[in-house]
């Protein structure tokens, strides 16, 4: 079975828009966020326009009906991800909030000077700085695995990164810049024979192919919903049960609580000890009906037909002189992200004239100044691609980038 | 001037629902959340379904578009609330995230053992429970301003609780539980003579007056967008600059940051630094629309309407055999929120008769468990107002009411 970007095109109302300058849209930041489908913007104003009430605390049929709409959206998205249960699905505003939660509750009780904290040199800022201010305060120390020149983890030294005194391993299943898609096996299975807990950002990888939980043997998964169709405002940090229970709460507040008195507090249970106050209801329902799309058109489907639009995208872009590319080619080893710059051009140029095309990329660090650094240079255009984007899209992208070098090859010759 | 609920409940789809038994809703939870009128709910669809795109990184139009959007709801905020600047204005996930906000960084920094936090006796658990993890950390004590029988706070002792050791006041501006407004005045001015920051909790109150903050003169004032007609998932921090700006980040992630190097970063400018990661964008957006809602109704036309409406309602309360209202009855010391109990009948079976009428009223502890024990009582039923509720509103209330007696006395009778 296969997808019909063409098809399930007409169920995204901003793919059909066209920009102030007349040109029709060509959406290619899919690493920074998705667009909706109409089910997922029906569902909101839906609930806002029938089904609004605040949740968990309601006698009356509409706090109990969007209590129900809450609550089942954490069974479906346990099983979506396939993890142990419902309770193991905590909701956040958002992958970094789910990662700055591990941080500051696992890390802060069980992170002790000297102990060390290992991470990639190719993290996204949000699974990087909440682990310097954990070390920080701490006095652990961070230490990171390298890449090859193919941007996949370099894992010869392992045993000497992940050591005794390795506490969490955090590591991302997908790259942001290169769109390479680590295989994190080895790194797991070191972190268990040192019994060090394993954080994966999922950021970009939850939304582009099957995740089964349970298999990956992971002791947390953050993600966002945003970039797999749902609302913003809405994340999920999945933890193991008994991790999570152990764990002390992060924000203080309504619903985390069993009883309160005026000096002290008893802490409920899992869900709601980690989802102090009101919490995004309307999103997290939003983001049910997200689930709900994705699982029609099927996981493994967006994977295949992102991996066609890759090495479309590569084959083409390859014939473009002047042009660096950077992440591996290994189709089997990377999601559809084409991260490029264009000799002599800086990428907000690239950015800026390819806007004038309607084609939005995104330009800059991407939030890895890390691993721009390790590239040296400031940073590179980005296009990233979803389901509902097509070999035309490329070949509109393609078009304009030969525009940008033209452009400035006719300013050089002045 | 005043307003014609009459007429602004037809921008609310919401209150023109019948509920499954065919009962026509009467909504009387604002207390937990408002509904949402028209212009809300078609802002969040536009934004979808013609403007997403992620923030703040892009150089393409959607991205700029959705970052004037979002940042001028910030400037729209900053005017509203009469604050200093816009950057004083820190988007959170709500109320209970802005709480905890302060406590884990302004507190951890300034709080130190055997330090005085000052809460009062009434306060919701979202501003008590982060204070009481902060004091165990700290080994910091918390101490509470009493309240008299009326429920305003008693201020007779003010100068023995707040004192040279209290670093924080951390008090809420209306009660959930009672509705009652109390004078912040003396307890603002008590803090500064001493030195101590004051946090206010205006969850309650921001939606339902004018408030002016330069004028109040707070440190910090924390409110949700929820209860204020806005979507979930948004709240409002503001901090005085001066405090912000001196304040260490709580989450690290992308947009908090200035430079990142592996080992350490560079913190941004205000208002980036308390934002890190994608923010609720569709959520603030919604936002903005909420407030020009009721920039339109106008905040002292809504204090006046629910003013009137609670002048109804306890006329007609105190005319209820075995029937106990909590709270002020000065007008001048409420607003619309009419907590009560019913003797023998307990609040849910109240609340569960009434929902059978179609009336959705809140009943339990309302996350205020050391005020409930204050009344020695497990909870109370609450009916809480806003612009849009009318006087037949409360009409089909107290008919219900009745209607539980009746029940109840056939019960006893049998």
């Amino acid at each position: 079975m296969s997808l019909d970007p063409y098809q399930l095109r007409k169920d995204f109302p901003i793919l059909s828009e066209t920009m102030p300058n007349g040109k029709p849209l060509v959406y290619l930041d899919n690493g920074a966020t998705s667009q909706k489908p109409l089910s997922v913007i029906q569902a909101t104003n839906d609930y806002y326009a029938k089904e609004n009430a605040n949740i968990h605390r309601g006698v009356y049929y509409l706090s109990q009906h969007a209590t129900e709409l809450f609550e089942r959206t954490r069974i479906k998205t346990s099983h979506f991800f396939q993890a142990q249960c419902a309770k193991a699905i905590i909701f956040t505003r958002g992958t970094t909030d789910a990662i700055n939660l591990v941080a500051q509750t696992y890390g802060r009780v069980n992170v002790s000077e000297g102990d060390e904290i290992v991470l990639s040199v190719q993290e996204h800022h949000s699974n990087l700085v909440p682990w310097q201010m954990l070390a920080r305060e701490k006095r652990a120390f961070l230490k990171f695995i390298p890449i090859l020149p193919d941007t996949t983890y370099d894992l010869s030294k392992l045993s000497e990164i992940i050591t005794k005194r390795t506490k969490i391993v955090a590591i991302s299943q997908m790259s942001n810049v290169t769109g390479t898609v680590h295989d994190l096996r080895k790194i797991i299975d070191r972190a268990r024979q040192v019994g060090a807990k394993v954080l994966v950002d999922g950021a970009q990888a939850a939304c582009h192919m099957p995740i089964h939980l349970v298999d990956l043997d992971v002791d947390f998964y953050a993600f966002s919903a945003h970039k797999m169709l749902g609302p913003t405002g809405v994340g999920v940090l999945f933890g193991k049960e008994e991790i999570l229970e152990a764990m002390p709460p992060w924000l203080g507040g309504g619903d985390m609580i069993e009883s309160v008195e005026l000096e002290s507090s008893t802490y409920a249970a899992l869900p709601a000890k980690l989802e102090a106050g009101t919490p995004n209801i309307a999103g997290v329902i939003g983001f049910s009906h997200a689930l709900d799309y994705l699982q029609k058109v099927g996981m493994q489907n967006i994977k295949n037909h992102e991996r066609m639009l890759t090495e479309y995208a590569l084959e083409r872009f390859q014939k473009i002189g002047g042009l660096t590319l950077y992440g591996t080619e290994d189709l089997d080893k990377r999601g559809g992200v084409i991260s490029f710059t264009l000799d002599g051009i800086h990428p907000h140029d690239v950015g800026s004239i390819l806007d004038e095309e309607g084609v939005a990329i995104r330009v800059g660090h991407h939030c890895c100044q890390p691993l721009m650094k390790h590239f040296q240079i400031p940073g590179t255009c980005r296009a990233s691609f979803y389901f509902y984007n097509t070999k035309e899209d490329i070949d509109v992208l393609i078009k304009s980038i030969e525009k940008v070098k033209s452009i400035f090859g006719r300013v050089v010759r002045k």
